[in-house]
Protein backbone atom coordinates (compact mmCIF):
# COMPACT_ATOMS: atom_id res chain seq x y z
CA UNK A 1 0.00 0.00 0.00
CA UNK A 2 1.45 3.66 -1.09
CA UNK A 3 2.10 5.94 1.82
CA UNK A 4 -0.05 8.52 1.57
CA UNK A 5 0.91 12.08 1.58
CA UNK A 6 -2.98 13.30 2.62
CA UNK A 7 -2.59 11.95 6.24
CA UNK A 8 -0.71 14.33 8.58
CA UNK A 9 -1.59 12.90 11.71
CA UNK A 10 -0.29 9.05 11.48
CA UNK A 11 -3.97 8.19 11.27
CA UNK A 12 -4.61 6.49 7.94
CA UNK A 13 -8.64 6.35 6.95
CA UNK A 14 -7.81 3.56 4.15
CA UNK A 15 -6.82 1.07 6.58
CA UNK A 16 -9.76 -0.60 8.15
CA UNK A 17 -8.12 -1.05 11.79
CA UNK A 18 -7.65 2.96 11.92
CA UNK A 19 -9.49 4.49 14.43
CA UNK A 20 -10.01 7.44 12.12
CA UNK A 21 -11.58 4.91 9.82
CA UNK A 22 -14.44 3.85 11.81
CA UNK A 23 -14.64 7.44 12.52
CA UNK A 24 -15.91 7.67 8.80
CA UNK A 25 -17.83 4.92 9.37
CA UNK A 26 -20.06 6.96 11.96
CA UNK A 27 -20.39 9.68 9.91
CA UNK A 28 -21.23 7.22 6.92
CA UNK A 29 -25.16 8.61 7.79
CA UNK A 30 -27.71 11.00 6.26
CA UNK A 31 -29.42 11.44 9.60
CA UNK A 32 -25.98 12.41 11.89
CA UNK A 33 -24.92 15.05 8.96
CA UNK A 34 -28.70 16.39 9.17
CA UNK A 35 -28.91 15.76 13.36
CA UNK A 36 -25.30 17.98 13.61
CA UNK A 37 -26.79 20.41 11.39
CA UNK A 38 -30.17 21.11 12.76
CA UNK A 39 -28.22 21.58 16.14
CA UNK A 40 -25.72 23.91 14.74
CA UNK A 41 -28.19 27.32 15.44
CA UNK A 42 -28.18 25.90 19.23
CA UNK A 43 -29.78 23.69 21.38
CA UNK A 44 -33.36 21.72 20.48
CA UNK A 45 -35.49 19.47 22.14
CA UNK A 46 -36.11 15.98 21.17
CA UNK A 47 -39.98 16.93 19.63
CA UNK A 48 -37.96 20.18 17.90
CA UNK A 49 -35.35 17.69 15.80
CA UNK A 50 -37.94 15.27 15.14
CA UNK A 51 -39.81 17.90 13.40
CA UNK A 52 -37.06 19.41 11.92
CA UNK A 53 -35.88 16.04 10.64
CA UNK A 54 -38.55 14.80 7.86
CA UNK A 55 -38.79 11.37 7.66
CA UNK A 56 -37.02 10.22 11.02
CA UNK A 57 -38.42 7.55 13.11
CA UNK A 58 -38.37 8.03 17.07
CA UNK A 59 -36.04 5.28 16.93
CA UNK A 60 -33.76 6.28 14.44
CA UNK A 61 -33.47 9.51 16.21
CA UNK A 62 -32.95 8.52 19.19
CA UNK A 63 -30.19 6.37 18.00
CA UNK A 64 -28.34 8.71 16.26
CA UNK A 65 -28.37 10.92 19.27
CA UNK A 66 -27.16 7.96 21.18
CA UNK A 67 -24.35 7.60 18.85
CA UNK A 68 -23.36 11.63 18.70
CA UNK A 69 -23.80 11.48 22.37
CA UNK A 70 -21.03 8.38 22.86
CA UNK A 71 -18.64 9.75 20.24
CA UNK A 72 -18.46 13.09 22.31
CA UNK A 73 -20.35 15.35 19.31
CA UNK A 74 -23.76 16.09 20.99
CA UNK A 75 -24.06 16.79 24.93
CA UNK A 76 -27.50 15.68 26.18
CA UNK A 77 -28.90 17.62 29.34
CA UNK A 78 -32.21 16.68 31.31
CA UNK A 79 -34.05 19.14 33.17
CA UNK A 80 -35.85 16.94 36.08
CA UNK A 81 -39.22 18.56 35.55
CA UNK A 82 -42.64 17.20 35.14
CA UNK A 83 -42.78 15.49 31.88
CA UNK A 84 -39.00 15.71 31.86
CA UNK A 85 -37.41 18.20 29.58
CA UNK A 86 -34.17 16.66 27.38
CA UNK A 87 -32.50 18.97 25.23
CA UNK A 88 -29.48 17.93 23.41
CA UNK A 89 -26.69 20.65 21.93
CA UNK A 90 -23.44 20.17 20.04
CA UNK A 91 -20.16 20.17 21.87
CA UNK A 92 -17.12 21.84 20.67
CA UNK A 93 -15.95 19.16 18.67
CA UNK A 94 -19.72 18.87 17.57
CA UNK A 95 -19.83 22.95 16.25
CA UNK A 96 -15.92 21.58 14.95
CA UNK A 97 -17.91 18.82 12.82
CA UNK A 98 -20.64 20.82 11.83
CA UNK A 99 -18.59 23.88 9.69
CA UNK A 100 -18.18 20.53 7.37
CA UNK A 101 -21.02 18.82 7.05
CA UNK A 102 -23.05 22.04 7.14
CA UNK A 103 -20.91 22.39 3.32
CA UNK A 104 -21.09 18.80 2.31
CA UNK A 105 -25.45 19.58 2.71
CA UNK A 106 -24.68 22.77 1.14
CA UNK A 107 -22.70 20.86 -1.76
CA UNK A 108 -25.87 18.44 -1.88
CA UNK A 109 -28.15 20.96 -2.34
CA UNK A 110 -26.21 23.11 -4.66
CA UNK A 111 -25.34 19.94 -7.02
CA UNK A 112 -28.90 18.03 -6.52
CA UNK A 113 -29.67 19.06 -10.19
CA UNK A 114 -26.67 18.05 -11.60
CA UNK A 115 -27.22 14.31 -10.22
CA UNK A 116 -30.34 14.72 -10.68
CA UNK A 117 -29.66 14.98 -15.16
CA UNK A 118 -26.54 12.38 -14.23
CA UNK A 119 -29.49 10.04 -13.14
CA UNK A 120 -31.58 10.47 -15.52
CA UNK A 121 -29.08 9.41 -18.68
CA UNK A 122 -28.07 6.80 -16.79
CA UNK A 123 -31.52 5.73 -16.64
CA UNK A 124 -31.89 6.60 -20.20
CA UNK A 125 -28.23 4.76 -21.32
CA UNK A 126 -29.85 1.11 -19.47
CA UNK A 127 -32.98 1.57 -21.16
CA UNK A 128 -30.95 2.04 -24.55
CA UNK A 129 -29.36 -1.23 -23.64
CA UNK A 130 -32.55 -3.17 -22.86
CA UNK A 131 -33.64 -2.23 -26.78
CA UNK A 132 -30.71 -3.06 -28.20
CA UNK B 1 -41.27 23.70 9.50
CA UNK B 2 -39.06 26.95 9.75
CA UNK B 3 -37.34 28.23 6.98
CA UNK B 4 -33.67 27.60 6.63
CA UNK B 5 -31.46 30.29 5.70
CA UNK B 6 -28.15 27.83 5.28
CA UNK B 7 -30.04 26.75 1.97
CA UNK B 8 -29.16 29.44 -0.40
CA UNK B 9 -30.13 26.82 -3.99
CA UNK B 10 -34.00 26.09 -3.15
CA UNK B 11 -33.31 22.77 -1.91
CA UNK B 12 -33.43 21.95 1.43
CA UNK B 13 -32.09 18.42 2.38
CA UNK B 14 -34.00 18.46 6.00
CA UNK B 15 -37.06 17.67 3.99
CA UNK B 16 -37.40 13.82 2.68
CA UNK B 17 -38.81 14.36 -0.35
CA UNK B 18 -35.64 17.01 -1.62
CA UNK B 19 -33.55 15.75 -4.45
CA UNK B 20 -30.62 17.07 -2.17
CA UNK B 21 -32.16 14.13 0.90
CA UNK B 22 -31.23 11.00 -2.03
CA UNK B 23 -27.64 13.12 -2.36
CA UNK B 24 -27.25 12.79 1.38
CA UNK B 25 -28.17 9.49 1.38
CA UNK B 26 -25.62 8.97 -1.55
CA UNK B 27 -22.60 10.27 0.63
CA UNK B 28 -23.55 8.56 3.65
CA UNK B 29 -20.94 5.64 3.00
CA UNK B 30 -17.81 4.99 3.70
CA UNK B 31 -16.06 3.50 0.88
CA UNK B 32 -17.66 6.24 -1.52
CA UNK B 33 -15.82 8.81 0.70
CA UNK B 34 -12.81 6.27 0.35
CA UNK B 35 -13.10 5.78 -3.41
CA UNK B 36 -13.63 9.17 -3.98
CA UNK B 37 -10.68 10.30 -2.01
CA UNK B 38 -8.93 7.59 -3.78
CA UNK B 39 -9.36 8.80 -7.42
CA UNK B 40 -8.30 12.40 -6.02
CA UNK B 41 -4.84 11.97 -7.37
CA UNK B 42 -5.66 10.55 -10.82
CA UNK B 43 -7.24 7.52 -12.60
CA UNK B 44 -6.64 4.39 -11.23
CA UNK B 45 -7.60 0.22 -12.51
CA UNK B 46 -10.44 -1.70 -10.83
CA UNK B 47 -7.64 -4.03 -9.11
CA UNK B 48 -5.07 -0.69 -7.59
CA UNK B 49 -8.81 0.69 -5.84
CA UNK B 50 -9.17 -2.36 -4.21
CA UNK B 51 -5.74 -2.80 -3.24
CA UNK B 52 -5.88 0.73 -1.72
CA UNK B 53 -9.07 0.72 0.15
CA UNK B 54 -8.51 -2.03 2.88
CA UNK B 55 -11.66 -4.52 3.66
CA UNK B 56 -13.77 -3.68 0.73
CA UNK B 57 -14.96 -6.83 -0.81
CA UNK B 58 -15.05 -6.90 -5.34
CA UNK B 59 -19.11 -6.88 -4.81
CA UNK B 60 -18.71 -3.55 -2.62
CA UNK B 61 -16.30 -1.76 -4.83
CA UNK B 62 -18.33 -2.66 -7.49
CA UNK B 63 -21.23 -1.66 -6.39
CA UNK B 64 -20.02 1.77 -5.33
CA UNK B 65 -18.14 2.44 -8.81
CA UNK B 66 -22.00 1.36 -10.08
CA UNK B 67 -23.53 4.52 -7.81
CA UNK B 68 -20.55 7.44 -8.50
CA UNK B 69 -20.44 6.47 -12.38
CA UNK B 70 -24.54 6.88 -12.50
CA UNK B 71 -24.43 10.29 -10.42
CA UNK B 72 -21.83 11.72 -12.76
CA UNK B 73 -19.02 11.57 -10.53
CA UNK B 74 -16.99 9.30 -11.44
CA UNK B 75 -16.24 8.27 -15.44
CA UNK B 76 -15.47 4.33 -15.87
CA UNK B 77 -12.94 3.94 -19.87
CA UNK B 78 -12.62 0.02 -20.48
CA UNK B 79 -9.71 -0.35 -23.03
CA UNK B 80 -10.64 -2.91 -25.41
CA UNK B 81 -7.26 -4.98 -24.68
CA UNK B 82 -6.90 -8.63 -23.64
CA UNK B 83 -7.42 -9.23 -20.84
CA UNK B 84 -9.84 -5.44 -20.94
CA UNK B 85 -8.21 -2.97 -18.86
CA UNK B 86 -11.13 -1.20 -16.92
CA UNK B 87 -9.90 2.07 -15.34
CA UNK B 88 -11.74 4.71 -13.16
CA UNK B 89 -11.42 8.87 -13.12
CA UNK B 90 -13.24 11.41 -11.16
CA UNK B 91 -15.98 14.25 -13.53
CA UNK B 92 -15.29 17.66 -12.53
CA UNK B 93 -18.28 16.90 -10.36
CA UNK B 94 -16.22 14.34 -8.31
CA UNK B 95 -12.85 16.46 -8.63
CA UNK B 96 -15.30 19.42 -6.63
CA UNK B 97 -17.06 16.76 -4.25
CA UNK B 98 -13.60 15.19 -3.72
CA UNK B 99 -12.34 18.61 -1.95
CA UNK B 100 -15.10 18.48 1.14
CA UNK B 101 -14.87 14.87 1.03
CA UNK B 102 -10.73 14.88 1.43
CA UNK B 103 -11.64 17.37 4.76
CA UNK B 104 -14.31 14.86 6.15
CA UNK B 105 -11.21 12.20 6.01
CA UNK B 106 -8.90 14.69 7.69
CA UNK B 107 -11.33 15.48 10.17
CA UNK B 108 -11.57 12.15 10.79
CA UNK B 109 -8.13 11.31 11.00
CA UNK B 110 -7.36 14.26 13.24
CA UNK B 111 -9.85 13.65 15.41
CA UNK B 112 -9.63 9.99 15.56
CA UNK B 113 -8.24 9.90 19.68
CA UNK B 114 -10.84 12.71 20.81
CA UNK B 115 -13.99 10.35 19.68
CA UNK B 116 -11.64 7.32 20.95
CA UNK B 117 -11.74 8.73 24.44
CA UNK B 118 -14.93 10.25 24.27
CA UNK B 119 -16.33 6.09 23.53
CA UNK B 120 -13.90 5.00 26.04
CA UNK B 121 -15.70 7.08 28.73
CA UNK B 122 -19.20 6.48 27.32
CA UNK B 123 -17.96 2.24 28.19
CA UNK B 124 -16.72 3.32 31.51
CA UNK B 125 -20.05 5.79 32.63
CA UNK B 126 -22.26 2.17 30.89
CA UNK B 127 -20.14 0.17 33.19
CA UNK B 128 -20.70 2.60 35.81
CA UNK B 129 -24.51 1.87 35.79
CA UNK B 130 -24.17 -1.69 35.53
CA UNK B 131 -21.91 -1.70 38.85
CA UNK B 132 -24.73 0.53 40.53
Amino acid sequence: MDSDDDSPFGYDAFRRTCPSHTVLEMLASKWVYLVVCALRKGRLRNGELARKLEGITPKMLAQTLRVLERDGLVRREVFPVIPPRVEYELTELGQNLGGLLTQIRAWAEQHAPDIKDARAKAIAVNEGDWAA
